[in-house]
Protein backbone atom coordinates (compact mmCIF):
# COMPACT_ATOMS: atom_id res chain seq x y z
CA UNK A 1 0.00 0.00 0.00
CA UNK A 2 1.86 2.91 -1.00
CA UNK A 3 0.81 7.27 -0.01
CA UNK A 4 -1.99 8.32 -1.60
CA UNK A 5 -2.74 12.03 -1.83
CA UNK A 6 -6.59 12.74 -1.83
CA UNK A 7 -8.73 15.62 -3.47
CA UNK A 8 -11.89 16.03 -2.28
CA UNK A 9 -14.40 17.99 -4.21
CA UNK A 10 -18.01 18.97 -3.14
CA UNK A 11 -19.32 20.64 -6.21
CA UNK A 12 -21.64 23.70 -5.73
CA UNK A 13 -22.98 26.67 -8.49
CA UNK A 14 -22.05 29.49 -5.43
CA UNK A 15 -19.84 27.65 -3.23
CA UNK A 16 -17.28 24.17 -4.33
CA UNK A 17 -15.32 23.09 -1.29
CA UNK A 18 -12.44 21.55 -1.38
CA UNK A 19 -10.17 18.97 0.39
CA UNK A 20 -6.61 17.77 0.39
CA UNK A 21 -5.52 14.74 2.41
CA UNK A 22 -2.14 12.69 2.39
CA UNK A 23 -3.26 8.78 3.34
CA UNK A 24 -0.46 6.12 3.97
CA UNK A 25 -1.22 2.66 5.80
CA UNK A 26 -4.13 4.11 7.84
CA UNK A 27 -2.43 7.39 8.90
CA UNK A 28 -3.86 10.64 7.87
CA UNK A 29 -2.76 13.86 7.22
CA UNK A 30 -4.19 17.31 6.63
CA UNK A 31 -2.82 19.19 3.33
CA UNK A 32 -5.38 22.09 2.78
CA UNK A 33 -8.84 22.80 2.26
CA UNK A 34 -10.46 26.17 1.41
CA UNK A 35 -13.80 27.23 -1.04
CA UNK A 36 -14.45 28.21 -4.45
CA UNK A 37 -17.06 31.38 -4.93
CA UNK A 38 -18.44 32.09 -7.77
CA UNK A 39 -21.29 34.39 -5.88
CA UNK A 40 -19.57 37.78 -6.11
CA UNK A 41 -19.87 37.10 -9.51
CA UNK A 42 -23.49 36.76 -9.55
CA UNK A 43 -23.48 39.50 -11.87
CA UNK A 44 -21.63 36.96 -14.81
CA UNK A 45 -23.56 35.23 -16.95
CA UNK A 46 -23.38 30.95 -16.25
CA UNK A 47 -20.51 30.27 -18.66
CA UNK A 48 -18.18 32.51 -16.53
CA UNK A 49 -19.25 30.93 -13.70
CA UNK A 50 -18.95 27.78 -14.98
CA UNK A 51 -15.43 28.97 -15.95
CA UNK A 52 -14.34 29.75 -12.03
CA UNK A 53 -15.04 26.54 -11.14
CA UNK A 54 -12.94 25.49 -13.61
CA UNK A 55 -10.31 27.69 -13.55
CA UNK A 56 -10.41 27.16 -9.41
CA UNK A 57 -10.10 23.53 -9.30
CA UNK A 58 -7.28 23.46 -11.61
CA UNK A 59 -5.36 25.86 -9.56
CA UNK A 60 -6.06 24.09 -6.45
CA UNK A 61 -4.68 20.88 -8.34
CA UNK A 62 -1.81 22.20 -9.69
CA UNK A 63 -0.74 23.76 -6.26
CA UNK A 64 -1.47 20.47 -4.35
CA UNK A 65 -1.15 17.61 -6.89
CA UNK A 66 -3.16 14.91 -5.68
CA UNK A 67 -2.82 11.19 -7.02
CA UNK A 68 -6.73 11.19 -7.28
CA UNK A 69 -9.82 12.48 -6.75
CA UNK A 70 -13.18 12.37 -4.74
CA UNK A 71 -16.18 14.42 -5.85
CA UNK A 72 -19.55 14.28 -3.82
CA UNK A 73 -22.54 12.48 -6.27
CA UNK A 74 -24.83 15.17 -6.38
CA UNK A 75 -28.67 14.59 -6.12
CA UNK A 76 -32.07 16.32 -7.66
CA UNK A 77 -32.90 19.23 -5.92
CA UNK A 78 -36.82 19.91 -5.35
CA UNK A 79 -36.30 22.87 -7.57
CA UNK A 80 -35.43 21.32 -11.37
CA UNK A 81 -33.93 24.94 -12.34
CA UNK A 82 -31.44 24.55 -9.03
CA UNK A 83 -30.95 20.80 -10.22
CA UNK A 84 -29.65 21.86 -13.76
CA UNK A 85 -27.44 24.78 -12.63
CA UNK A 86 -25.77 22.13 -9.50
CA UNK A 87 -25.20 19.67 -12.65
CA UNK A 88 -23.50 22.42 -14.78
CA UNK A 89 -21.16 22.96 -11.70
CA UNK A 90 -20.72 19.41 -11.21
CA UNK A 91 -19.71 18.67 -15.01
CA UNK A 92 -16.99 21.90 -15.03
CA UNK A 93 -15.41 20.27 -11.47
CA UNK A 94 -15.15 16.83 -12.89
CA UNK A 95 -13.81 18.16 -15.99
CA UNK A 96 -11.79 19.89 -14.35
CA UNK A 97 -10.19 17.10 -13.12
CA UNK A 98 -10.06 14.60 -16.12
CA UNK A 99 -8.80 16.94 -17.98
CA UNK A 100 -5.59 17.13 -15.64
CA UNK A 101 -5.80 12.96 -16.03
CA UNK A 102 -6.94 12.84 -12.41
CA UNK A 103 -8.69 9.91 -11.25
CA UNK A 104 -12.06 10.41 -10.00
CA UNK A 105 -13.87 8.15 -7.51
CA UNK A 106 -17.68 9.35 -6.41
CA UNK A 107 -19.23 8.92 -3.64
CA UNK A 108 -22.88 10.01 -2.41
CA UNK A 109 -23.27 12.10 0.69
CA UNK A 110 -24.78 9.49 2.12
CA UNK A 111 -21.68 7.02 1.93
CA UNK A 112 -19.43 9.86 3.06
CA UNK A 113 -20.95 10.42 6.77
CA UNK A 114 -20.91 6.56 7.24
CA UNK A 115 -17.25 6.72 6.29
CA UNK A 116 -17.27 10.03 8.74
CA UNK A 117 -19.64 9.90 11.41
CA UNK A 118 -21.14 6.45 10.95
CA UNK A 119 -24.26 6.88 9.97
CA UNK A 120 -26.06 8.50 7.05
CA UNK A 121 -28.09 11.03 8.86
CA UNK A 122 -25.15 13.12 10.19
CA UNK A 123 -25.45 16.83 10.35
CA UNK A 124 -23.06 19.17 9.20
CA UNK A 125 -21.55 20.42 12.43
CA UNK A 126 -21.16 16.62 13.31
CA UNK A 127 -19.48 16.06 9.43
CA UNK A 128 -17.04 19.50 10.72
CA UNK A 129 -16.54 17.41 14.34
CA UNK A 130 -15.34 14.01 13.07
CA UNK A 131 -13.04 15.31 10.41
CA UNK A 132 -11.54 17.68 12.70
CA UNK A 133 -10.86 15.40 15.01
CA UNK A 134 -9.63 12.42 12.28
CA UNK A 135 -6.98 15.04 10.86
CA UNK A 136 -6.02 16.22 14.29
CA UNK A 137 -7.48 19.76 13.60
CA UNK A 138 -7.55 22.86 16.52
CA UNK A 139 -10.20 24.34 14.90
CA UNK A 140 -13.23 22.92 12.37
CA UNK A 141 -13.02 23.94 8.48
CA UNK A 142 -16.15 25.37 6.75
CA UNK A 143 -19.13 23.30 6.29
CA UNK A 144 -18.46 22.91 2.63
CA UNK A 145 -14.39 22.59 3.15
CA UNK A 146 -14.86 19.31 5.69
CA UNK A 147 -17.77 18.02 3.57
CA UNK A 148 -14.41 18.04 0.68
CA UNK A 149 -12.08 16.84 3.35
CA UNK A 150 -15.19 14.18 4.25
CA UNK A 151 -15.14 12.51 0.97
CA UNK A 152 -11.13 12.39 0.80
CA UNK A 153 -11.17 10.86 4.42
CA UNK A 154 -14.05 8.32 3.02
CA UNK A 155 -11.86 7.83 -0.30
CA UNK A 156 -8.81 6.30 1.50
CA UNK A 157 -11.02 4.13 3.87
CA UNK A 158 -12.55 3.14 0.45
CA UNK A 159 -9.39 2.20 -0.75
CA UNK A 160 -7.94 0.66 1.66
CA UNK A 161 -10.65 -1.62 2.00
CA UNK A 162 -9.93 -3.03 -1.47
CA UNK A 163 -6.21 -2.81 -0.73
CA UNK A 164 -6.59 -5.14 2.25
CA UNK A 165 -9.06 -7.37 0.19
CA UNK A 166 -6.87 -7.15 -2.76
CA UNK A 167 -3.99 -8.98 -0.68
CA UNK A 168 -5.98 -11.03 0.92
CA UNK A 169 -6.49 -12.94 -2.29
CA UNK A 170 -3.30 -13.14 -2.81
CA UNK A 171 -2.58 -15.01 0.55
CA UNK A 172 -2.50 -18.44 0.84
CA UNK A 173 -2.81 -20.52 3.96
CA UNK A 174 0.86 -21.18 5.51
CA UNK A 175 1.52 -24.95 5.04
CA UNK A 176 2.58 -25.65 9.04
CA UNK A 177 -0.75 -24.37 10.35
CA UNK A 178 -3.74 -25.87 11.10
CA UNK A 179 -6.88 -24.88 11.50
CA UNK A 180 -9.37 -26.52 13.49
CA UNK A 181 -12.75 -27.95 12.20
CA UNK A 182 -15.87 -27.37 12.55
CA UNK A 183 -17.43 -23.96 13.81
CA UNK A 184 -16.46 -21.03 15.73
CA UNK A 185 -18.51 -21.67 19.14
CA UNK B 1 -19.34 44.63 -39.50
CA UNK B 2 -15.92 41.76 -39.34
CA UNK B 3 -16.60 38.14 -40.24
CA UNK B 4 -17.40 35.76 -37.23
CA UNK B 5 -16.57 32.16 -37.66
CA UNK B 6 -19.54 30.42 -35.07
CA UNK B 7 -19.20 27.56 -33.15
CA UNK B 8 -22.60 26.40 -32.26
CA UNK B 9 -23.11 23.15 -29.68
CA UNK B 10 -25.85 21.21 -28.97
CA UNK B 11 -25.18 19.64 -25.61
CA UNK B 12 -25.92 16.09 -24.79
CA UNK B 13 -24.56 12.83 -22.51
CA UNK B 14 -24.91 10.52 -25.32
CA UNK B 15 -24.89 12.85 -28.31
CA UNK B 16 -23.18 16.55 -28.50
CA UNK B 17 -23.94 18.03 -31.85
CA UNK B 18 -21.70 20.93 -33.16
CA UNK B 19 -21.85 22.96 -36.13
CA UNK B 20 -19.30 26.25 -37.70
CA UNK B 21 -20.98 28.79 -39.76
CA UNK B 22 -18.65 31.63 -41.05
CA UNK B 23 -20.63 35.22 -41.11
CA UNK B 24 -19.95 38.18 -43.14
CA UNK B 25 -22.53 40.76 -43.01
CA UNK B 26 -25.44 38.91 -44.41
CA UNK B 27 -23.73 36.19 -45.79
CA UNK B 28 -23.37 32.50 -44.22
CA UNK B 29 -20.91 30.04 -45.66
CA UNK B 30 -20.55 25.96 -43.79
CA UNK B 31 -17.73 25.06 -42.42
CA UNK B 32 -17.81 21.87 -40.66
CA UNK B 33 -20.65 19.96 -38.35
CA UNK B 34 -20.78 16.65 -36.51
CA UNK B 35 -21.26 14.96 -33.46
CA UNK B 36 -19.16 14.05 -30.08
CA UNK B 37 -20.62 10.51 -29.20
CA UNK B 38 -20.09 8.87 -25.55
CA UNK B 39 -22.40 5.92 -26.02
CA UNK B 40 -19.75 3.67 -27.06
CA UNK B 41 -18.32 3.95 -24.22
CA UNK B 42 -21.48 3.15 -21.97
CA UNK B 43 -19.30 1.06 -20.26
CA UNK B 44 -17.48 4.16 -18.69
CA UNK B 45 -18.14 5.81 -15.91
CA UNK B 46 -19.72 9.63 -15.87
CA UNK B 47 -15.99 11.48 -15.33
CA UNK B 48 -14.86 8.96 -18.36
CA UNK B 49 -17.57 10.54 -20.26
CA UNK B 50 -17.15 14.15 -19.66
CA UNK B 51 -13.87 13.75 -20.83
CA UNK B 52 -14.66 12.67 -24.51
CA UNK B 53 -17.25 15.58 -24.31
CA UNK B 54 -14.50 18.05 -22.77
CA UNK B 55 -11.80 16.76 -25.18
CA UNK B 56 -14.22 16.64 -28.48
CA UNK B 57 -15.64 20.07 -27.93
CA UNK B 58 -11.85 20.85 -27.91
CA UNK B 59 -10.88 19.10 -30.54
CA UNK B 60 -13.28 20.79 -32.71
CA UNK B 61 -12.43 24.31 -31.14
CA UNK B 62 -8.60 23.88 -31.80
CA UNK B 63 -9.63 22.28 -35.82
CA UNK B 64 -12.06 25.10 -36.78
CA UNK B 65 -10.48 28.38 -34.64
CA UNK B 66 -13.83 29.76 -34.01
CA UNK B 67 -14.29 33.54 -33.06
CA UNK B 68 -17.19 32.76 -30.84
CA UNK B 69 -19.86 30.02 -29.84
CA UNK B 70 -23.40 29.51 -29.41
CA UNK B 71 -24.29 27.07 -27.05
CA UNK B 72 -28.57 25.57 -26.47
CA UNK B 73 -29.80 26.44 -23.41
CA UNK B 74 -31.21 23.09 -22.14
CA UNK B 75 -34.25 22.50 -20.10
CA UNK B 76 -35.42 20.32 -17.19
CA UNK B 77 -36.59 16.73 -18.13
CA UNK B 78 -39.49 15.09 -17.09
CA UNK B 79 -37.06 11.95 -15.37
CA UNK B 80 -35.02 14.46 -13.36
CA UNK B 81 -31.73 12.32 -12.95
CA UNK B 82 -31.73 13.16 -16.51
CA UNK B 83 -32.10 16.60 -15.69
CA UNK B 84 -28.96 16.30 -13.61
CA UNK B 85 -26.99 14.04 -16.05
CA UNK B 86 -27.89 16.67 -19.16
CA UNK B 87 -26.51 19.25 -16.96
CA UNK B 88 -23.34 18.04 -16.63
CA UNK B 89 -22.96 17.16 -19.56
CA UNK B 90 -23.34 20.93 -20.73
CA UNK B 91 -21.23 21.86 -17.81
CA UNK B 92 -18.34 19.89 -19.61
CA UNK B 93 -19.23 21.40 -22.97
CA UNK B 94 -19.02 25.08 -22.16
CA UNK B 95 -16.22 24.64 -19.82
CA UNK B 96 -14.50 23.23 -22.66
CA UNK B 97 -15.37 26.61 -24.46
CA UNK B 98 -14.69 29.03 -22.04
CA UNK B 99 -11.04 27.33 -21.03
CA UNK B 100 -10.16 28.29 -24.63
CA UNK B 101 -11.60 31.87 -23.83
CA UNK B 102 -13.69 31.74 -26.34
CA UNK B 103 -16.81 34.24 -25.97
CA UNK B 104 -19.89 31.58 -25.11
CA UNK B 105 -23.53 32.63 -26.68
CA UNK B 106 -26.50 31.33 -24.97
CA UNK B 107 -29.97 30.35 -26.69
CA UNK B 108 -33.29 28.19 -26.31
CA UNK B 109 -34.38 25.68 -28.45
CA UNK B 110 -37.35 28.19 -28.91
CA UNK B 111 -35.19 30.95 -29.68
CA UNK B 112 -33.30 29.00 -31.98
CA UNK B 113 -36.40 27.74 -34.33
CA UNK B 114 -37.81 30.56 -34.30
CA UNK B 115 -34.91 32.59 -35.94
CA UNK B 116 -34.03 29.34 -38.38
CA UNK B 117 -37.80 27.80 -39.12
CA UNK B 118 -39.53 31.32 -38.33
CA UNK B 119 -41.93 29.70 -35.19
CA UNK B 120 -40.99 28.04 -32.16
CA UNK B 121 -42.95 25.01 -32.75
CA UNK B 122 -40.60 23.58 -35.38
CA UNK B 123 -40.39 19.92 -35.40
CA UNK B 124 -36.28 18.23 -36.21
CA UNK B 125 -36.86 17.66 -39.91
CA UNK B 126 -37.98 21.62 -40.52
CA UNK B 127 -34.86 22.74 -38.51
CA UNK B 128 -32.69 20.07 -40.39
CA UNK B 129 -34.42 21.40 -43.93
CA UNK B 130 -34.24 25.06 -43.81
CA UNK B 131 -30.26 24.51 -42.40
CA UNK B 132 -29.57 23.06 -45.42
CA UNK B 133 -31.65 25.76 -47.60
CA UNK B 134 -30.07 28.49 -45.87
CA UNK B 135 -26.30 26.93 -45.64
CA UNK B 136 -26.86 25.88 -49.68
CA UNK B 137 -26.12 22.04 -48.94
CA UNK B 138 -26.80 19.43 -50.90
CA UNK B 139 -28.03 17.20 -47.77
CA UNK B 140 -29.42 18.08 -44.84
CA UNK B 141 -26.92 16.95 -41.55
CA UNK B 142 -28.41 14.93 -38.61
CA UNK B 143 -30.62 16.14 -36.38
CA UNK B 144 -28.15 17.08 -33.50
CA UNK B 145 -25.57 18.64 -36.11
CA UNK B 146 -28.04 20.37 -37.78
CA UNK B 147 -29.68 21.96 -34.32
CA UNK B 148 -25.39 22.82 -33.67
CA UNK B 149 -25.26 24.84 -36.78
CA UNK B 150 -29.33 26.38 -36.10
CA UNK B 151 -28.03 27.53 -32.56
CA UNK B 152 -24.51 28.88 -35.09
CA UNK B 153 -27.27 30.87 -38.05
CA UNK B 154 -29.17 32.00 -34.59
CA UNK B 155 -25.97 33.72 -32.85
CA UNK B 156 -25.58 35.50 -36.37
CA UNK B 157 -28.83 36.78 -37.04
CA UNK B 158 -28.97 38.20 -33.18
CA UNK B 159 -24.94 39.44 -33.81
CA UNK B 160 -26.37 41.21 -37.12
CA UNK B 161 -29.36 42.91 -35.28
CA UNK B 162 -27.14 44.09 -32.69
CA UNK B 163 -24.28 45.45 -34.86
CA UNK B 164 -27.45 47.39 -36.61
CA UNK B 165 -28.65 48.62 -33.64
CA UNK B 166 -25.45 50.03 -32.72
CA UNK B 167 -24.67 51.59 -35.74
CA UNK B 168 -28.25 53.22 -35.51
CA UNK B 169 -27.39 54.57 -32.61
CA UNK B 170 -24.24 55.99 -33.69
CA UNK B 171 -26.11 57.64 -36.61
CA UNK B 172 -27.30 61.17 -36.89
CA UNK B 173 -30.00 62.45 -39.24
CA UNK B 174 -28.20 64.33 -42.29
CA UNK B 175 -28.99 67.83 -42.33
CA UNK B 176 -30.60 68.16 -45.86
CA UNK B 177 -33.48 66.02 -44.93
CA UNK B 178 -36.64 66.90 -44.06
CA UNK B 179 -38.86 64.82 -41.84
CA UNK B 180 -42.79 64.66 -42.42
CA UNK B 181 -44.38 65.32 -39.17
CA UNK B 182 -47.54 63.20 -38.15
CA UNK B 183 -48.32 59.43 -37.90
CA UNK B 184 -48.20 57.79 -40.91
CA UNK B 185 -51.26 56.55 -42.55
Amino acid sequence: MTAARILGIDPGLRTTGFGVVESDGSALAYVASGTIKTDAAATLDLPARLKIIFDGVREVSARYRPTCAAVEIVFVNVNPQSTLLLGQARGAAVTALVAGELPVAEYSALQMKRAIVGHGQARKEQVQFMVMQLLGLASAPGPDASDALGLAICHAHASRALSAIAAGANRTPSAGVRYRKGRAT
